[in-house]
């Protein structure tokens, strides 16, 4: 049988990790969690591939290019999370399991970062942990493939 | 006298349509409805020209090309519906007749798509009848146009 | 097989179509508009039954009336559109297909007529194109027929 | 060096888990939770203590009681979730990092399920993943002990 | 020591000054406004770089552009002002002092327009006073740059 | 001593009750329902009249009517107690004790029917229970009557 | 030249009046205000006809009937006020001045009777003088007439 | 065939019953309203079981209780009904049919008695009877039961 | 029996009333106004005082005055209408009829006009009719008096 | 005459004070403030009685309890001020003066703290003080009793 | 070391106290009160001076001039509590302890009367005591002088 | 031709300049502001005269005295802005250009500082700049002027 294949996305402002407001999003830079990500997808038996962009629809683009050569999309939607609704509807529209992650607690920052359009169609949200985010966020969608197999 | 051309705009993830969620959107393709309207719009008198993005801005760059090169716009926003001021601003710039149109009724779904911030600067909407929003909105530009031409 | 019969319903202050504010509604009467409905019902090979009333009950009673009489609705609830949860039962009571239409876009008058109550429980909705509102909600819901008889 | 101490603590109704709204909440019961969070805590080489309870005031006993005991807090605040200002305040009081996990998408469901006044005042939350949103809030914790214990 | 630099970021929409609207927004193209702002910029001993752009990502790759190469950003995020919370973290991200602008009043505007997303994020604000919005902006980085060379 | 007389009034659509949405309000007839009513009024000693309309103001004569006449009133105002206010100013002005019934549990629906105008000036509300709601309501009405009159 | 046609118009339950909660209201009854208004009217020289009704309908049919026939309404939409668009589409229609009426003084009762939809398209309000808020409004209109009519 | 069982639960405070604010809440002790209970219960042919408690966590452990044991729940939350998800929750997680009351009409009280957070998931809802909302609501339970074992 | 006397309070800004906006205030100046309020108090057999000033102290320092000298007040609070509770409490406090009127119907204009914060402790509120307003609302104070004096 | 009795109580998380989050809760334990109470009540003549708990259920029965054997309460509902209407309905239950105090200045940290449900049925509130706010209050109780005993 | 000195400060309508509304205000005199005051900072060992003033700018200007010649400032800022962002800024400018007390309290009157603009920046607030908020608000500036001065 | 004068008026507190809270307004006394508004003034043609008041009703004195005498006005508004309905009836009564300034970046504080009621009524807002704002604030509305001058 096939390897299972995850996209991860990197929304908007996330290519300069490391560099911007450490403070809060810590100091690994975006090319390092790739490569966290790859291999921890190896340990774990899935191919991981990694975009990012600033573009709304170029985001919405890789989305949509991830139905049927994806099981699943392991996404932070950076700033877009609290008003894109093209990424929301493009999200839904691949039938893919989907996982929200956030470097930050975005609950314990400014009012407008409390509300995600993105959570509702997402399986699972996973945020505050740093990169710990992320890594958690591959194990759970690689558990989801594994359950929907089995069924 | 020159026949009038009209374009149509269609926003982002309605490139899928006909695979996505078909219970709400339908089961016909974009390419099927874009041939329906240049077939009606050949029926009506007049040109019809379609696009779609997933691009906020490449949106906005074919509005603003429809200047002096079209005599109205039909638009379907999908998901910037809710919340692209930028799409508005240019559709007022070019100072063409709109129609808004929608597949679904926008009114009988989740309540973030109640609310349309393209509608105030259209001169009618139509929602609710799957590709015949299309179709009756192209009717609505071409009579619009008709009587602007007569005035 | 029999013919489809549409009932057509005026709401509030549409008797007055023509005099009243025509920068607004348009200069031509609301007996012109039937008869338009009517012609138009003829070459679209449906009867076409028109009332008008200033009463919300007396409108509940014709919607209630229209339940085996009639296959569709196509409605102009004017000032009632915005509260009427009365007229909202009755359309979802009698089980036709509505239609909901209004001659000048609503979405760009006043707040309070930003808000339709009818609009969650109608197929479609059309706004904003004058009379020709009324002409394409009447071959929207013969389409509608068609599509349903076919099924 | 002495071994971590992590306490899981489960909110009212977590108790009928497994028979309550399996399909919202899954078919695992609570025992067999917390034995599969003991049994992870065993790998990841901390010890874990699990309580339930349906009454606000006996969770707060626990969480006050995890000071000077435990390093780190695993809560599943349940329907306290969403008004429970005590919880929040006990958290803070006790100065320990907390990780929040719920096994539903609260952001999926109603809307009173939304807003979590405890997120604010946590490490990390996780929700949406069923079981697993606890294996991997007991991870998160590790990995923060972990951290802190370096610097 | 090296020439200060300043890039000006034009939103969507104002390539068409001039043009659009011009009621609103003046008669100058955006051409002559940023002729202008490089002789003001020649005169108070700055170099000037001027974009506009009606993407929202593309806008960010600027912003994120400017880091190292430009010493501060005055920017006009016309529509995009209201909700793009995407631009907000790029500015924050880049550490320039940013100077936000508009030709019109947007408070003597439309109700959606009261809300700049933008503005908690700015050194300062101008707005109202049309080009001269530009150009009063421009010796405000100025100073700004001046002071904090001095301390 | 003369028999107590009660009204009960039904708002509008309720005429249809037993073919309009039976999932909903049951599949008993609006007659049979005052058939039982009837029948329970007088195993309670009390003349039961029953009257039904779709509109507002035919429902507010029929209440001003029951001023010296009845001695209570049982009503179920339908879609009118979201926002007829008139309807509670008549209950209000013919000072007789008001029971408001409703078939469905209304809290339980849509939004707009969580709000009754009407409850603030009822004496009890029952809702919920199908036709059992007009029974017990019915009984209510009774058992405040003796109570008042042994006062 | 012919004598000016005033219409005074009560809406629900006025007809009530001297014995509906009289602590609000008064002991006045509305045939006195009636009789009242027309000798006022004598002494102001304009004639004077006075209509109730508890039915929006017919209230609508009554300002639409003032049409032509009269110059001037004066309304007390008592409950109406604050909710009847229906009763505000009419009273624009007509092109008449309008004063808005009320016996007690609405800001100083319920939350819900704070907000008039009449108020916005009424010349001028008047409220909280009992019967007198009638005559002064009678008085408002006349003045308003000679006004208009020198003009 | 076993004999039905009600639980009867009642909420905060209700234990001062005939001694607190009666104005409110009426002369009857809560004693004598578990016995009337009792009795109609006997009469009607279920056993009633009355618990009393001021904590919201006993009151889940209660009607967890009534799990298997009982076949319905009448419930008065008193002050919990206004917050307490955690009632909410556990009345759906047993699966019984769940009728609330309230002695006095919450909704003639203040703003925030308006609002139950339990309403949506009961049966039905009795409020303002004093104690023949209990009485009504057994009556309402045991036709339930009686309904359901017919089906 | 000595003769009423009547304050008449201008608010802020009224002294420029004549030249300020004519098109929303008319053409009358303060002190024309003043005039005909002292001929119509001379024809109605009460003495007329007139205040105007732009300061809020100033308004209370002059009510707070017509404690015992006068006998009812006739405020236009201007600007202040919309914030000055401190001029609402300084009314409730002298205990004297007040009636508050306004040149231009505050209804009709920007949204924050629409509230008062008089109104409540108003015994009566006239608006719309320009210096009518002021000349009724002394005729209704002077009613009020008489009746007051007849109890 | 009988001495009077007060009771203190202390709500959720107060018995960590002194250890938890100093900078806003003060250095001070309970058990002193206890004492010191028991001091001040000693000058005051009044006997003083402290309880502290973190459960809402058994403050409940602690004010509950106060009945007849005490004259006043002083209160500090710590987290529960903010929702807990079950210790509202109890404080008024019980018909004894109540004061409210809070050792920090609720007003001035997080939203949520601003709004108590407590303090519309205290006599007073005191906040901000640190243990004084509990000082004053307890001499604000005493000074209550001595005025009412001397009506 | 030299004496404290203590600037009591009373807002707009105080100067009435006794005579306006004794229900809620108490029956004693403002130099009743100042008097107490000034005894009981004999008492402390501080001086009071005490000010009234209807005007907001007055009020101001007496804060401003409490800087370096006084050492705190007890304020009762009457309806200027609800809106006076001006007073808030005066207070925050000079950098002194403020006390807030009301005589009422404030959260069980009208809803305006529930928010204070002032309390975000005072040490401590009292209110609902009578002349009591006074003596304790000012016993409470004394203890904080008491305390600064120590550290 | 007379040469233009410019009044400048700063609203209260500002007094307190270069002392008040200098991390958010500067260390500049508020008469250096003045010395430098002269003097720039000087340079670019007009004369400038500048006024400070903690007066509401003293700045509208002022704002109306410089109907005639002045050419343009230039105010801080301070606290003012946010409420003060009575400033902004002047700004439109004197019918003069004016130009609102903010020393700090009210967007960046405190929630109620978001909102101005002044800035629909401005020609243009510049905040944020320290004395930078007033400066240019001068040289916006010397250019208006001369604009209008050319007109």
């Amino acid at each position: 049988m096939a390897q299972n294949k995850i996209m991860v996305l990197h929304g908007p402002n996330l290519n300069l990790l490391g560099e911007r407001e450490p403070g809060i999003y810590g100091r690994l830079s975006l090319s390092r969690i790739d490569r966290m990500l790859k291999e921890e997808g190896l340990a774990l038996g899935v191919a991981v591939d990694c975009h990012q962009s600033n573009g709304e629809g170029e985001l919405v683009d890789h989305i949509q290019g991830a139905r049927r050569r994806y099981q699943g999309i392991l996404i932070n939607p950076a700033a877009l999370t609290h008003y894109s609704y093209s990424l929301r509807d493009a999200l839904v529209a691949v039938e893919l399991p989907v996982i929200e992650v956030h470097l930050s607690n975005i609950f314990a920052r400014e009012q407008f970062r409390h509300h995600s359009v993105i959570s509702p169609v997402a399986e699972g949200i996973i945020c505050g942990l740093g990169p710990e985010s992320y890594r958690l966020g591959l194990q759970a969608l690689v558990k989801i493939l594994e359950v929907s197999k089995r069924d």
